[in-house]
């Protein structure tokens, strides 16, 4: 049977949400005040090994399996003129994907992930959201578990990427009825839009908020409205991971606006999630913030495909291995601070 | 022969800087928007591609080598009370890299940089910079050369760290020098200093730069006069590795600050330098600044040792994965933009 197998099942879920370890949390932070190294040196990197050994119930974390699941999808949407590139460069993307030529397939194999790609239904795009629902609940709940599937026993570290030309217009609207304000505000260039474009966008996303804000009474039913199914293949697996404290790095805009509308009634959605980076995606760092996330990368990246989290991994990597590899002062033979 | 034999010999080096190779540079630009992604999406990423590109006069530059040295050495203005840790932790930890049990044994490995430890004369303190010159002539080029000896045939990416009870305090007596400002504003905490320690660290700045500013001249002799031998070892292998054309990640503040008086007389010494992180070290941000350069990272970090820039090790060897692994549009027969 499916994890979120019904929209109650999602919403149980969402109101059961596990903490970390506190007592790995403790062991590891003793292990850190022995290392041979001034208190607090290693900056975020301590941050970092503590968070693992909490959701990994681990006083020395690892990060040997690393996943990356990749999920594909079409937009209805992207008939308003809001990409720079069309439709089929999705499926084309997910071929490069399978044959190893895309960023994410490089950066991927840099950090050691695994990776997965996971396309749903490219020829079936979800229905034009300023016009319809994006998906059925049927299909909503699809995506949600094509996602949650991805999580599987053993994973050290998840993280999530996407693909899917005019996938920024659902990612705008899905923040802007989760956290407020104007489709302006939450509207960007994506993969490199004009300015006409640009306001093609922000009228397509004032629609859709237009027809669907008064029906978003739940995180689901935002989702479904007004996400497409690769955000909600995100969602459900950042969603399955809490669930089995598998922690995550978040990737960029579209992947962190697949959770705004479970931050908006479950802030602590983002507990067991690192920020991999802010990306020049206008929105993402607006986005952060409202997830209350500081993110470890600010490199000017805005690919999306989970390369920003690729490259924050290695990052991770670093920090356990000095969290795990260094010696005590007792064992070195060093003298402590005076 | 030393590289830098004499004095007349750094002089002559630092006027005559060579420039990257910009063919390279265009070569691998070409290749770039060839990539399957949107152009500019890999931000500070596809920077760092050409940066290599230009250095190592290649289109597809390589991280195969990544050479990593730490130098070492010790100073008698500990003897000020200037630091939280005694000067013969300088040996142990020495002895804790050559056993692996350091965070730069750790991050190196996990990077893939070869790490190679240098420690210079541990029983023999530089001068008590308050009331003498640090190093001698003789002493100041040996710690030079010592640093432009580690830039061997076939390195594809330098980084440089250090380990030196008390070389905060040259440190920031070398920027005052360089850079101008008062001496409380490039005193930081070094490895973990209080509040009268902080001030008997400002005093001692201040009265090395009363004694030794009026003799400041050159580079070398503020060199000689305010660092260390760690100090100028780094500041001879940063130059030695442009003479070289090898490119190099800048660690913290200690190794940024060792190259301050090189930057004051020819500000394209970073050229070949990249900032691999900004410290929690007070001041690192300002020298930075005074560089010319923008760091990759910001974890907070404060150790030295060069464990920021193993850490941004990682995020070149991404850079580079991409540029050199990723199909092109017309390889992978994906549609460019509309």
């Amino acid at each position: 049977m499916s994890l979120l197998a019904t929209r109650a099942a999602f919403d149980t879920a969402l109101s059961n949400l596990p903490p970390p370890d506190l007592a790995s949390i403790e062991r590891a932070s003793v292990r850190q005040a022995e290392l041979t190294k001034p208190a607090g040196s290693l900056g975020r990197l301590e941050e970092i090994a503590l968070f693992m050994a909490g959701w990994q119930g681990r006083e020395r974390p690892r990060a040997d399996r690393i996943h990356a699941a990749v999920f594909a999808g079409n937009h209805g949407v992207a008939a308003q003129g809001v990409s720079a590139f069309p439709s089929e460069v999705t499926a084309q993307m997910v071929a490069n994907f399978r044959q190893g030529g895309a960023a994410i397939n490089a950066l991927a194999l840099a950090c050691g992930a695994d990776l997965e790609v996971v396309a749903l239904n490219l020829d079936r795009p979800t229905a034009d959201i300023t016009q319809a629902p994006a998906m059925t609940e049927a299909e909503c709940l699809a995506a949600l578990n094509a996602g949650a599937e991805v999580v599987r026993d053993g994973i050290d570290l998840l993280f999530v990427g996407e693909m899917g030309i005019a996938n920024t217009t659902p990612a705008a609207a899905l923040c802007a009825q989760a956290f407020g304000g104007e489709a302006a505000a939450w509207v960007g260039r994506g993969s490199g839009i004009d300015d006409a474009a640009i306001i093609r966008k922000i009228g397509a996303v004032d629609r859709a908020l237009e027809l669907h804000g008064p029906h978003c009474g739940s995180p689901f039913e935002t989702l479904r409205r007004l996400g497409g199914r690769e955000i909600a293949a995100m969602a459900g697996a950042i969603l399955a991971a809490r669930m089995r404290r598998v922690p995550v790095l978040l990737d960029g805009f579209i992947c962190c606006a697949s959770i705004a509308p479970l931050a908006a009634v479950a802030p602590t959605i983002t507990q067991h999630c690192i920020a991999a980076h802010c990306s020049a995606e206008a929105a993402h760092g607006q986005v952060l913030e409202r997830l209350g996330l500081e993110p470890l990368l600010r490199l000017g990246m805005r690919l999306g495909e989970g390369s920003g989290a690729a490259v924050a991994a290695q990052i991770v990597r670093s920090a356990l291995a000095a969290h795990n590899e260094m010696a005590t002062f007792a064992e070195a033979a060093v003298a402590g601070a005076l």
